[in-house]
C-alpha cells in the first residue's frame, strides 16, 4: 500500500455548536491508514470540500439528512488519488472524487465515486462547478428557477460556489442577471469576468429595496436564494407575476439557534401567484450524468468561469469552513490536503 | 322598465379604512335606476356576496388589482333576475349571476355574466359553492394543491365558502381532510355533515402545533392556506417531503397596518423541498366552464354539500362584510337584497 505518511489523520465531529460555530467542534486524531473493504477504494485525498450544509448536520435534528454524531468522523466530498482499490472498475494512480472524510486517506465505495480528468479543469473544480455544488445550480436554476429569456434573475450569494455557477447558466438563458455578493473584489468578479450585469455589496448598501430598485427595475421573475434574510425579504417585495423563487440555502440563518422571525410573505404570494420551492439535488439523482456533462462542456468551452479559495493543509479544514459563514471565500472554498 | 322601487340604493365606499374596516367606510346613497346601454344588463339583485378579498381593495396599494377608489359604488358578485336587457343573450326575467354592486339594482355587461338554474340550487349558492368560492377551491386544490390518493390535506378557514368546498373535492380525491375552523358549530358541520376526518377549534387549542400531531401524524402532505398567521406556521413544521402549499388566503393579516412578522420558513423549505404557491382564480378564466359544471354535477348528485349564511337587507351588507373578519359566517356570506 503506497502513501507519503504512515498514519492517517482524521478530522472529529466533537461538540455539536450552539450559534456560530468554533474550534471546539473539531478535533484532530491519528490512526492506521485503513484497509479498503470489497468493493471499496483507498484514496489518497488531494483535496477536500467544506460546505455550508454541513452546518446543518451538526444540529441534532432530523431534515433531509441524518444529523452527525458526535465523535463521528467529519464526512464531505474529496477528490483524490486511489492508492489501493478492492473494485474492478479503478485501479490504483486513477483519479477519482465522491463522499470521504476530513482526513489524508479515506475509504470511497467505488460505486458511488466519479473519474476525475485533469485534462477537463484542475482537480478543484470538481468539488465545484464540477461536483455538486455545479449540479445543484444546474437542476436548482433549470428546474426550479425555470428561467425565459428575458426575465430578470437575482441571485444571493453570487460569489459562492453555487450562485456563481447559477448566473452564468441564467446568462445562457438569455436573461438579465443581478447577483448580491459580499465584497468588491467579489462584486468586480460578477461583472468583470463572470457577466453578471449587476452585482450589488450587500454589506456597502443599507437599503436592499431601492438597490434593487435601480438593478432590477420592472422587477424580478426568478430569485436564487443561498443567503435568506433581508436580501430575501427585499426581494419578496419585487417579484414579478409568475416568479419563481429556488431556495437552495439560507446560510443567514445556519447558526440561529431559534427560528429567526421576519417579514411574513405568504400575501405577497397571492399578488403574485410566485411558486416558492425549496432545492435538493440529490432528488436529480439520475440525472448527475447530463448535468457533468453539460457542465464539463461549458467549461471546457469556457462559457462558465470558475475559481476556487484555496486552503492548505488539512490541519485548516475546520478554519475554512468557519470562514464560510464570513464570506471568506470567492467561488468554491476548498482545502488542499497533498500535493 | 319593471321594478318595485323607483330609486336605487348604493353603497358607496366612503374611506380608506386603517386597521379593521368599520362603517366609516361606507355610505348609503341613493340614485335613480340607471339605464342600461348597448350590451348591458339592468338586474334585480336578490343576493349580493361580501367577500375577504375585498379588504385587499380597500388599500390605496396596488396588488392584483387596481385599488377601490373613495367615492366609488361597492362591487362584488351578484345574483339577479334581468328586468331589461340590451342584449340579445338575456331576456327580461331571465336570472343572472356576475360581477354587480352593492345595490337594489345593477348594471351588468351580458357577455361578463353566467345564466342561473335555480333548478339545479338556491340561488344564494351561485356565489358560493357555484360561484367564485367554489371555482377558487377547484383549481386551486386540484391544480396547485395536487392531492393524491391517501395524502393528509389540511385546510384553513375550513368552514368557509372556499374551504368548505376544498375539504369535500380533497375527500372525493382520496385524502385524508384536517380543517381548522373557529367554533364548535363550525367543527360540527365540517365533520358530522361534509366528511372532513378531524376539525381543530383554533379558539379552544392554545397548540396548534400538538393539535396537528393528533390529527396528522404521518405529517402534512397538501396545506390549503386562507388564514395565515399561528395556524399557519404550525402547519409549516408538519409538511412531509415534496408537500404543496397553495395560498388562496391571509384573512389574519387583512387588516394588519405593516408588514407583521412571524416564524422564517424558508428553511424548512429546503428540508421538505415544498412547493408553496400563491393562487388566483382569475388565472383559470379559461376553464371556468369545466369547474361549473363538475362542481354542478356534486351539487346535484349531493357529493359536495353546501350553506349559506344569508343576512337580509342591503342596509346590512356592510355588517355582513365586517363580520366575514369576526367569522361570524359559516360557509358562504351572503346578503339578501330582494325576494
Amino acid at each position: 500500500m503506497a502513501g507519503v505518511r504512515n498514519s492517517n489523520r482524521e478530522w472529529i465531529f466533537a461538540e455539536r455548536p450552539e450559534g456560530e460555530p468554533d474550534m471546539d467542534s473539531f478535533e484532530l486524531r491519528e490512526r492506521d491508514i485503513p484497509d479498503p473493504k470489497f468493493g471499496q477504494l483507498l484514496v489518497r485525498v488531494r483535496y477536500l470540500s467544506v460546505d455550508p450544509y454541513m452546518r446543518g448536520r451538526m444540529r441534532d435534528t432530523e431534515s433531509y439528512a441524518e444529523p452527525w454524531e458526535v465523535g463521528d468522523v467529519m464526512h464531505g466530498a474529496v477528490v483524490g488519488e486511489v492508492v489501493e482499490s478492492k473494485s474492478d472498475a479503478y485501479d490504483a494512480g486513477d483519479l477519482v472524487t465522491g463522499n470521504g472524510t476530513w482526513a489524508d486517506y479515506s475509504l470511497l465505495d467505488a460505486d458511488s465515486v466519479m473519474p476525475v480528468d485533469p485534462n477537463v479543469a484542475d482537480l478543484p473544480a470538481y468539488l465545484g462547478v464540477l461536483g455538486m455544488p455545479g449540479r445543484t445550480a444546474y437542476f436548482g436554476l433549470l428546474e426550479v428557477g425555470d428561467p425565459n429569456p428575458g426575465d430578470t434573475v437575482v441571485v444571493s450569494g453570487a460569489a459562492g460556489a453555487v450562485g456563481s455557477v447559477v448566473g452564468q447558466i441564467a446568462k445562457m438563458s438569455g436573461c438579465r442577471v443581478v447577483g448580491f455578493a459580499g465584497s468588491e473584489a467579489k462584486v468586480e468578479w460578477l461583472t468583470e469576468e463572470l457577466g453578471f450585469d449587476t452585482a450589488i455589496n450587500y454589506k456597502e448598501v443599507d437599503d436592499y429595496e431601492a438597490a434593487l430598485d435601480d438593478a432590477a427595475p420592472g422587477g424580478i421573475d426568478v430569485y436564487f436564494d443561498n443567503v435568506g434574510g433581508p436580501i430575501t425579504d427585499a426581494v419578496f417585495t419585487k417579484l414579478k407575476l409568475d416568479a419563481r423563487v429556488a431556495v437552495c440555502g439560507q446560510i443567514a440563518h445556519y447558526n440561529d439557534e431559534e427560528v429567526a422571525t421576519g417579514p411574513r410573505k405568504l400575501t405577497q404570494l397571492i399578488a403574485t401567484r410566485a411558486k416558492v420551492q425549496g432545492l435538493l439535488v440529490a432528488d436529480y439523482a439520475t440525472r448527475f450524468e447530463e448535468a457533468s456533462e453539460q457542465l464539463g462542456e461549458w467549461v471546457a468551452t469556457g462559457d462558465i468561469a470558475h475559481r476556487e479559495t484555496v486552503v492548505s493543509g488539512l490541519e485548516n479544514a475546520p478554519d475554512a469552513f468557519l470562514g464560510l459563514f464570513s464570506g471568506d471565500n470567492i467561488g468554491k472554498q476548498v482545502v488542499k490536503i497533498s500535493d
